[in-house]
């Protein structure tokens, strides 16, 4: 391979063995060997996956026509290959879904991805055994392929508002599904425009004239052999969006539509023949699933965020651009501290959220378990964190990878870079499965229900802090350690929600209702939750390479370290108005944090490729003029722009309808 | 008209007069007379403008087409009536300019813009009389389209490494074009790539063995008559992007092209006959080009905020969601503490940005004058200010537009919202014409050399309150009003700019280079030029309101005065480290601010609706289903999904072909 000179280089004089931190990403040597192993078949398959017109020229309808073709051969790829490797196996769901994620080859999205994501999971918690063994293998097999209904026109965050309804007919034993309004269609399921021909549907349980609020059921949206819309169904795609166009997002109405009464998914709660509604043990068994969803998404966040950082870091390797002396030859940007200071927190914050996120992962395992022996704890400490970590891991990964665009300049612009496709993911992430503002508020009220009962509660693990700090806090010796930065951070969200309760408390007296006052609030409660989260992400970062360093190489284990430090300095920084207001950090402080930062940026300059090359992500899931393993940004530029089909010809045709007209005065 | 019911209820309510203040936007009752009578004139020829299938689901190819068919419509109205208005007089230019731009019917730009804002500023400020005289009348009749070409593929910020050369062959009294490598070719001019025929082209000039710099050169890139590229030119686009996709970026090399001698703009350095240089008195005159671009960016950014945030606004006053107090119906959504915060600051930096971009319009104009009598010295100043306002304008209404989106929910990612592409295009200009980070390094360091000259220079006036905060600054007493908030900012930026000179001094003492102590305190120094632009934007925007305030009717003032106090307010908040470390502002002077800022929210909801139908843009040009001025949100959106070409068919031919085999395990 003809590598650029400059990125040579800096492999060169990588301090670390790039190998050995891409198996500790991966999960182990094996998991390594498993991925490349999946690479090589898609790369057998690359002509058909890759070539023709790049997909940034097509229309609309080519793109989704593109999308299901190539889509398929994955599909086929991550399926053969996971059935030979653990014969179908459930019990690591989350390893297929992050494959299938993984490998998605178009920069838009894919419309298999609500089927494993959405409707397998819900099938998995919401069905009742039976339902799963008459569903499931087709579903895992995608005999039929699914979609997951909740959202409406009108009706996204407030699920309780929603306006379809399954009125239960004794008489024929089945539920009637109707959409009373246009604002009732469902709107945004990926897969359903034209796609999925099965559906779980959310809308109101009527049965014997009472309303049992939203459940759950499964409906067949197309005929299985014609994919023809059945009857009373009118189904469609929603139009173009800002990314992800490969997704086909849908809509959907019903017309009196006849489903039998075992199409209610019947895990928690039921509905007799005869009309009777069988309650419930839990309604926050629900939560499960919203809980593996969020993860899976922190997950994937980090996954956009990787391609992006890998993009901005060894372009600004290869880009020349000014001088840092005169009469010096124009230098390399990443020797530029402000592109050090946009690119660096990007990689810390890859491995931040990932080790949080797996630690989440786990706990979720755990909790799950606790839940089958009736334990249910933990489950509202889960869920407030889900919350949080999925709004600030979609927040930062966004603001991150836009950052990162706009650091290559002009040329992130270029849908060519991928840049603009991997922003527009992590975008869309800020507002799907609960919108970030909404999911912040609702750790804020967990945060605010422990704190008024910090004295007589039990504190779960992750709000524990919250009673230490309050013995110590504000007169603390400020430390300008790592240590000593998370306990600042503690004592922040600590602080912070005991000005959020005493402003409430405040505004109460004054005359407001409780709703009120919380809402005259919420800012100051959003800010609350992410802090609370930030305490969390940096504790659990620093704890988690704690514990794994020792199994790291000491150049591995150095350059980790330097990470950890750069992410804990950076959000200190960041945060450092919280810090001053409510710590006993001093001004002298502040300014050692800046310098230490500074010196940070230049500690991990030289492993900065190193660090995005060990995210190991071949050229053809990178896709990115600016990011390609071998640094030929500005040939692969002109390569691209080549095939645009403008190009294919020297005179557009609108020159002699329009232009002509128009410059010769003709109009 | 069927207007929203709660739409309808929020106008019944404002509480001021919504024309008085469109015509105080506009400038003045006949520009909203005038700016109204175009609007007529394009809504004439709505079907062949607006009609057909929405841009967004045509192919990239398509979108040049129908760029170029609606823009030759739009560019002649304007230009009739400008002819009409003013005879084709230029000292109105950025007025022409302005109105061309509010007119972009494509949410992607206009191939037109380029012409009008570079080709002929440029033209005017570098050539000659003569030649003025030779091609100004044929640009401004539009007889041909000119682009400019400077940024290359491997250089943008550095425009002295530009690899293009201009060699000058006295024996046919010409200059040869060249580019020499693949990073030489030009990359990015809008209109380049299939829409003008001529070309400004920036190239380093030989004579006489000797290189003398970058100059610019008038070229002719295609033949008038058939629009095919002249020899030895290689000319197409530079392919898609992340927005303005139908702005035709495009890319050209030259083959060793001649070009006659007088090809060369000679208002300032010349090439004689005999191939002798002509230096140009002074340098530094080509910076009023660049200053022009920049205030036309400041107020186009503007134009774009505020589209996005009528969008965003009107969303929120017909989206009901949530219930704020159990058992009462859903509220609208503005009514959320924590939407009002997303959006209002956004109609108020729209006002505030304004007002600060006509100041230093005038200024700009004023400057203007002093040149041409041989003054330059505000010269620097007012190419410092133009630096920091383009990159805090830029980065700021940027970042309120994704917050809009963003407070849109999913819908706000639907590009039938219109505001994904306006958040495009916002994106584009924080790196485009200047990136922001190597602007604000301009203006620092300016603001360095005052620093330094402090005792000794004579100071001009945006910078002068560096001295008088010096003598009183941190010991002065907090004052939690618009005025003190403002001296506050000055004593923050004054103290930054303090602490990069002693920080770059000590690293100096410990054996760093002045370059090197430079860059590793940069990341310092753009803050510090970010504190200053909040400085001059905040105190201008106050002082602008005061000035004018008088002539407004009390209902305006009030609520002018609100939004005014909400910027202060807003940014005293967001900046609130700077304050508490380099001011004397009290903990519970912060939190009186924080609950100031909560009740000017409060304050200003009523009268939201009303604050964005002044800016009075049309259904047409709004372009938005969440943003219309009816309020029809669900309609729209599903009439806007209706349109797509997917839907027209219940079925797509990729199922037969892939999915059904993949169903039915047949692949």
């Amino acid at each position: 391979m003809n590598v650029n000179k400059d990125l040579q280089n800096e492999r060169n004089k990588c301090s670390f063995n790039v190998r050995e931190l891409t198996e500790f990403i991966d999960g182990g040597k094996n998991r390594t060997l498993e991925r490349k192993h999946i690479e090589k078949l898609i790369l057998a398959q690359k002509d058909e996956l890759f070539g023709g017109t790049p997909e940034d020229y097509l229309s609309h309808k080519e793109k989704y026509e593109r999308a299901i073709q190539t889509n398929v051969i994955i599909l086929k790829i991550v399926q053969d290959f996971m059935r030979d490797a653990n014969g179908g196996d459930l019990t690591n769901y989350r390893d297929v879904l992050t494959t299938l994620l993984n490998f998605v080859v178009s920069r838009e999205g894919t419309p298999f991805a609500l089927h494993f994501m959405m409707f397998l999971p819900v099938f998995l918690s919401q069905a009742d055994e039976e339902q799963q063994m008459e569903w499931l293998p087709r579903a895992w097999n995608c005999n039929i392929i699914g979609s997951y209904a909740q959202t409406e026109l009108g009706h996204g965050t407030f699920i309780r508002g929603l306006e379809t309804t399954a009125t239960y007919d004794a008489a024929t034993k089945e539920f009637v599904l109707h959409s009373p309004t246009v604002t009732s269609y469902k709107w945004w399921p990926g897969a359903l425009g034209h796609t999925a021909n099965y559906c779980v549907v959310v809308a109101q349980l009527h049965t014997k004239g009472q309303c049992h609020g939203i459940h759950s059921f499964i409906v067949q949206v197309r005929d299985e052999e014609t994919h023809m819309p059945l009857a009373g169904i009118r189904v469609g795609e929603i139009g173009a969006k800002m990314g992800l166009n490969m997704i086909n997002n849908g809509f959907i109405g019903f017309n009196h539509v006849r489903i039998p009464r075992r199409h209610l998914l019947m895990k928690h709660a039921q509905v007799l023949e005869d009309g009777t509604y069988v309650k419930s043990r839990n309604s926050k068994l629900n939560y499960g699933a919203m809980v593996f969803v969020r993860v899976v998404i922190v997950f994937d966040s980090v996954n956009y965020l990787s391609k992006a950082v890998t993009i901005a870091t060894r372009f600004a390797a290869v880009r020349r651009q000014s001088q840092l002396k005169a009469n010096e030859p124009e230098c390399q940007i990443i020797d530029f501290l402000t592109q050090q200071h946009k690119l660096f927190i990007g990689i810390a914050t890859c491995h931040a959220l990932k080790m949080t996120a797996t630690k989440l992962w786990d706990t979720f395992n755990e909790v799950q378990q606790q839940l089958r022996g009736g334990n249910l704890e933990r489950l509202p400490e889960l869920h407030a964190l889900a919350c949080c970590l999925k709004a600030v891991s979609t927040a930062d990964t966004a603001a991150l990878a836009e950052g990162g665009r706009r650091a290559c300049g002009g040329h992130g612009y270029m849908r060519s870079s991928g840049l603009p496709q991997t922003c527009a993911v992590l975008d869309a992430a800020c507002t799907f499965e609960g919108d970030n503002t909404v999911l912040l508020l609702q750790t804020a009220r967990f945060l605010v229900k422990v704190w008024r009962g910090l004295d007589t509660l039990k504190l779960t693990p992750t709000v524990a802090y919250l009673r230490t700090t309050l013995t110590e806090g504000f007169n603390d010796k400020w430390e300008n350690t790592v240590e000593g930065i998370i306990k600042g951070f503690q004592t922040v969200s600590m602080r912070k929600i005991s000005e959020c309760v005493s402003c409430m408390a405040k505004r109460i007296m004054s005359g407001m209702s409780q709703e009120e006052a919380w809402n005259m609030t919420s800012v100051q409660l959003v800010a609350a939750a992410e802090s609370h989260c930030r305490v969390i992400i940096i504790s659990y970062f620093h704890e988690e390479f704690v514990k794994v360093s020792s199994s790291f190489s000491p150049a591995l284990r150095r350059v980790m370290k330097l990470l950890v430090e750069l992410y804990t300095l950076y959000w200190a920084l960041d945060k450092l108005q919280d810090l001053l207001k409510y710590t006993s950090i001093s001004r002298t402080d502040t300014e050692q944090l800046q310098e230490r930062y500074e010196d940070t940026l230049n500690a991990l300059r030289p492993d900065a490729v190193g660090l995005v090359d060990a995210f190991d992500i071949m050229d053809e899931i990178l896709q990115s003029t600016l990011g390609a393993y071998d640094g030929r940004v500005y040939e692969r530029l002109m390569e691209e722009a080549l095939k645009s089909p403008l190009n294919a010809e020297p005179v557009n045709r609108s020159f002699h309808q329009y232009l002509k007209p128009l410059m010769q005065g003709k109009l």
